[in-house]
């Protein structure tokens, strides 16, 4: 991006907050490509963009989206989309998923996908960002949805592949976790790793129309059972399995009720709160790990791995590891 | 402890060392304590003892068992560990409870539990060590399971209460995690925590006996059809559930097959290794981890409370406070 050489690097920050804050579209786009970018000088920049926005962020509900391929996630935003413009609230869709880049083509970058919601006014829609690790892309998205929150977005909504580890990192940034199964396929086809479904507050089975409808009843009455068994967690809530066919519009407004009744419930509780406060905080730990790991690697690429190589081969205790690699780092 | 102090800290090692690796039942109560202890000295010779022994450290299977308050824990350790030394096995019996400190009395500590056990010469018990950080008690845990694998101890059992975060700590350093659930029991009952379940490698139901049996079977078609959901792990290994009865002396031959099939099955897989590499490498990491906070608390006992609170109070950016943390740190 171009910037002004004569402009100061306060001045930017400034210019940036105030475009943003108005709902700028192309200057939210520009933000969050600086937000994107390694290199130092913008980061400096976005760094100070987050500070001067915190106090403007936090009023939008965080959802996440997850399911297999196959499950149907981008037809499901799509309309759901829809509904959520249609009652006049301004929505985000942001993604999360680090293997786009190996199969060529992020995941919402895909122009054939979410065409309508695309030209919707009251749509913002994002793609993937780039990046080589989990870590990379999981920080600009959650710094993406502070600035989309900013920016007025009243909700902001984060897909996620369902396959990987990326499921962690949305679940530790959104209010509440959506994971959409299909009826009747497979274990395998659904791909849903273990840990997953314990981590949704709701549960969607998709394509329950036509012939389907019967399946998805059955699988609605599975699931259910199932989570009975993954006790409520200590919020107050417990998790619920709706069926929806995105195909006839079916079931669409009851996931919207859904979200809105588990806000009531979790802001009632005080653990809507409770649950930001130990992200931002979680927040804060990662990053200074990453610092401290950064830091390690920093004095020689192969300290860390040198260690781990020795413990596995029982020449050294992990303790004793930690306390030599903790000397190096502090020479 | 009573150390000679014309000996070198090398001999006390080595005498250490020696007795461990012979059996000695006293010498090994005594490490125990040694590594259990806070002083700096007694760490230093523990550290040194661990190094040394971890040659002969690695060959017993590791047995995490967990369940509600309730679910017959004790009776069952009782029971089963007379049928693995009854089958010529030498057996060390550990626990994990930071809790019990608080509640007046050890869970192992009890006098009156295990009380054939306790008499059984190829058994080893040892109550859970006092600490207040689940973190110190743990490390402690570990430590003790290696000596107790250097002191030539065929299966080592870790009992945790099942209620808290003890049981992922515990997770993180056996081969095999068994829950054990009472039949027909309410869910606050129950109290097993969301997660716990999916952390099993096989599940128990308890006190399957007399007007019991039907509840305990159709309880074990529930779990299995839970566990189903929850799918089998990368491992290869498809959780079981079984009934028993200590009562009636029923099941338990059955939980000790189980746990043998799942060794073999993982052993074959590579993911018996696998997981006991990734465990070791995960310690190391924690014991670094446990090395920089020591560190940050070090530099003023308030840093870290205070850039939380700025986190919090939305004046810092997670990412800001992360930096000058570091700096701080780096001082």
């Amino acid at each position: 991006m171009v910037i002004k050489t004569r402009l100061t690097k306060r001045a930017i920050v400034q210019k940036f907050a105030e475009g943003v804050i108005r709902g700028d579209r192309v200057v939210l786009s520009r933000a969050i490509t600086l937000i994107e970018s390694s290199r130092t000088n913008d980061r400096s920049i976005a760094e100070d963009l987050i500070e001067k926005l915190l106090p403007h962020t936090g009023k939008s509900v965080r959802i996440g989206v997850t399911g297999a391929p196959g499950a149907g996630k981008s037809t499901f935003i799509e309309v759901f989309g829809k509904y959520i413009t249609s009652v006049h609230k301004k929505l985000a869709v942001l993604a999360i998923d680090p293997s786009s880049q190996k199969t060529k083509g992020s995941i919402l970058g895909d122009k054939t996908r979410m065409e309508e919601l695309s030209r919707d006014p009251r749509a913002f829609i994002r793609p993937t960002p780039t990046g080589d690790s989990l870590g990379g892309v999981a920080h600009a998205t959650r710094e993406t949805m502070l600035l989309c929150e900013a920016a007025g977005y009243d909700v902001v909504l984060i897909e996620t592949v369902g396959v990987g580890q990326s499921e962690v990192a949305v679940r530790g940034m959104v209010d509440f976790f959506l994971l959409l199964m299909l009826a009747g396929a497979g274990d395998e086809l659904q791909g849903i790793k273990k840990g997953i479904m314990e981590m949704a507050d709701g549960i969607a089975i998709t394509k329950a129309d036509g012939e389907n409808v019967k399946k998805a009843t059955q699988a609605q009455a599975d699931f259910q059972h199932a989570l009975h068994w993954l006790q409520p967690a200590e919020s107050g809530w417990a998790p619920k399995v709706l069926t929806l066919s995105a195909l006839s519009h079916t079931g669409i407004m009851e996931i919207w009720k859904m979200i809105e009744e588990y806000e009531q419930c979790v802001r009632s509780s005080g653990s809507f709160d409770r649950q930001r406060r130990h992200q931002k905080i979680a927040w804060f730990h990662e990053s200074f790990d990453a610092l401290i790991k950064k830091k390690v690697l920093s004095k020689s690429k192969s300290t860390l791995a040198t260690f781990e190589k020795k413990v596995l081969a029982n020449l050294l205790s992990p303790d004793k590891a930690a306390k030599q690699l903790m000397k190096k780092l502090m020479d």
